[in-house]
């Protein structure tokens, strides 16, 4: 049982985090937003306000400066705020400083996405042992709970794969976790969430889970079509991503692969400016003398993913597509969620994506609140148990939808009365 | 009547110049090459010695360590080394300095591109008003002898449009300069001179000389197809370039336009740099605060121009098409240049674009030294005598051919013999 949230990041995340949790600061207590810039900080508290998203109009809502790469300087903002949550959506770079911090003072811990160095890309796979993992027995000595990885992918197709394999399967062969955004932002081009993040995921090789070990490809070599609720037929690539990394050591399944839904226009850029050198990590030296990382220009020329918002229409489309059998027949089942780029702006000021991302985090919050998730130590989200978090977000609009080969009159909204017993 | 030679720029054109000018340094006396990196000319003049260019092997050729963007420094080289005639082939940002020097020296100067300032692109037409032709005054004042823009386009084209203007026909009612590089260097993408010049020729507005008046055009909007000689069906785009400001003003020609060829992936990898920001030549903040020219990256991520020689193959065909009237008929007369990557390479270690470039250039220093082309005053080329510039680079390397429509027979080599008189 804990309480005061401090929400570090001032993006498209913590936008939706910060509205979520303001809607629940009768159980969450006071809330904090810190960021490197503190005008982000203070625009999120202003639509916050305009929205009239505080539960308790009375509460505490306060934003912060923070360089979240500085350990003292977050425990020191952890210490003065109170807070005994911390929702980490600052950049993949924080992760180990922000969790540091919370090792140190006793916070719990929640993040969106896998850690990652500046300097590397693509480490060995399991990506979450060469550095959240070895933190696991600092957790469980001093009794720190910290959540890796809740945001919707990884995060809830995490709590999906779960239940499919404890209670739809008696045996999964296959897990492919397929992610499509068939919204339109109506620019020339642009990146969901933080660009050099985004392109990172797609300038190394490839990893999967495949007949119970790790397999390389390359982006875009390998591809599927499907023909999926709401959104229809879509294209989509085999890609490396996180939750592959803990799904593969935590459940007993030998095929576990990621699907994310790109178009020919996002293939082009993206290989453009991959082939030319552009997206690389790595500094090269201008005439001038500067050392400049070429990937660090791109994002800075590319739209802030945060001002796309206004104008996004469409909808997103990611679930599980689990194989397998129950009771000796084999089954196929597609557990998902639909959300809606206008309606995530009309809520929380924020494009879809990042609603998607942003409520399991103040979820994960809102479970530690009240105890059920308070494990008081590091798990990820298929160890923890996925009934509660998947009712709370059919209540606080991630509504799960199961769709159930051979079975489609049985498309359902998983909703709390299902069959979960 | 003028001797020793300063080459200022060690890239790709200035490989050839110096070959070029190695090779009748008997004419020209002692060969000088500075750069900002004095190890580029000292890579050029191991060239010249393995390949035994030197005419007299005894002659004088030496490297200097040069910023030209320095009238001082330049004054003091120019002094230091008693060079007569300089041949500016660094970018187009150091015309200005470098001609100031040559005014107060009084030594001839020479370059193959229009000045641009650093900070602007494609300035208000006729180009040449907002630099050079300010400074003819200040030439005529001190006899100074100032060769504009002396390369193959501008350069030889202006030549070939002075040479039909005066002898093929009693009218011109268009000329149509097109440049087509048939060639290959196997990379994923490069540009065949500096990348950062090269981008800033096609990211402004497309001027061109249309009834006697400016037309402006933006980039790959106006294409042509033609069937030309050697390299064969070939697309062109209208494009802003350098002649066409001094044509427009020196002959009494109505249409005057320039065509580049273009492949499709050229096409669009110029349009995904473009459309994202990427070949501004504007500073943007990146997130650590570095303010950088993104033009500036990416000509720093792109190939050397000079690395993409060794494996350059095929054809370049450069042109003039023009149209009018002869003696009241109507005549279409196509006079142009085909030049070899591999050939070029073979013998002066440069690519076919360099060499098309680097031949005039050296070429005018030549006629310089015969006091042909020493008109101690600011020349644009189409003013200076053509017969004799024409014939020279016929021997040396760049030899001019003439096809006359309707008349496929006359396909011949521009020679001497031909008919000049």
């Amino acid at each position: 049982m804990k309480k005061n949230v401090l929400i570090i990041g001032a993006g498209g995340v913590g936008q939706v985090a910060a509205h979520k949790c303001a809607a629940h600061n009768r159980l969450l207590g006071d809330i904090h937003i810190a960021s490197r810039t503190i005008g982000k900080c203070h625009a999120i508290i202003d639509s916050i306000r305009e929205k009239g998203s505080l539960q308790d109009p009375q509460g505490v809502l306060q934003a912060h400066q923070l360089d979240a790469m500085d350990t003292a300087a977050t425990r020191a903002l952890i210490e003065r705020t109170g807070a005994q949550i911390v929702i980490n959506l600052g950049h993949a770079f924080v992760n180990m400083s922000v969790l540091e911090a919370c090792i140190e003072t006793g916070a719990a811990y929640i993040d969106t996405a896998i850690h990652e160095d500046a300097d590397k890309i693509c480490e060995t796979p399991p990506w979450y042992a060469n550095h959240e993992w070895k933190r696991k027995p600092r957790c469980a000595e001093r009794g720190v709970t910290a959540i890796l990885g809740c945001g919707f992918d990884p995060g809830v197709v995490n709590a999906y794969a779960a239940l499919a394999v404890n209670e739809y399967f008696d045996q999964v062969d296959s897990i492919d976790i397929i992610d499509i955004n068939a919204g339109s932002h109506g620019r020339y081009f642009a990146t969901n969430f933080n660009p050099e993040i985004n392109f990172r995921e797609f300038t190394g090789q490839v990893w999967s889970w495949q007949g119970g070990q790790w397999q390389s490809n390359k982006m875009f070599e390998v591809q599927r079509t499907d023909d999926l609720p709401v959104v229809g037929q879509q294209t989509s690539y085999l890609t490396g991503h996180d939750e592959l990394h803990s799904l593969s050591q935590n459940l007993n399944v030998p095929n576990i692969r990621f699907w994310m839904g790109f178009g020919e226009h996002y293939i082009n850029v993206f290989n453009v400016l991959r082939n030319i050198g552009l997206l690389s990590e790595k500094p090269v030296t201008l005439d001038n003398g500067q050392s400049v990382v070429p990937l660090q220009l791109v994002k800075a020329v590319l739209p802030d993913p945060a001002s796309l918002a206004p104008g996004y229409v469409g909808k997103t489309c990611i679930g599980n597509l689990l194989k397998g059998v129950k009771n000796g027949q084999p089954r196929e089942v597609f557990i998902y969620n639909v959300a809606d780029h206008v309606e995530a702006f009309a809520e929380v000021g924020s494009q879809g994506i990042s609603y998607t991302a942003g409520v399991p985090a103040a979820a994960a919050a809102m479970l530690i609140a009240q105890g059920v998730w308070d494990v008081r130590a590091m798990a990820n989200v298929e160890e923890l148990p996925y009934q509660p978090f998947i009712n709370l977000m059919n209540r606080i609009g991630l509504p799960t939808h199961i769709r159930e080969a051979g079975r489609e009159d049985a498309l359902v909204q998983f909703a709390e009365q299902a069959s979960l017993a």
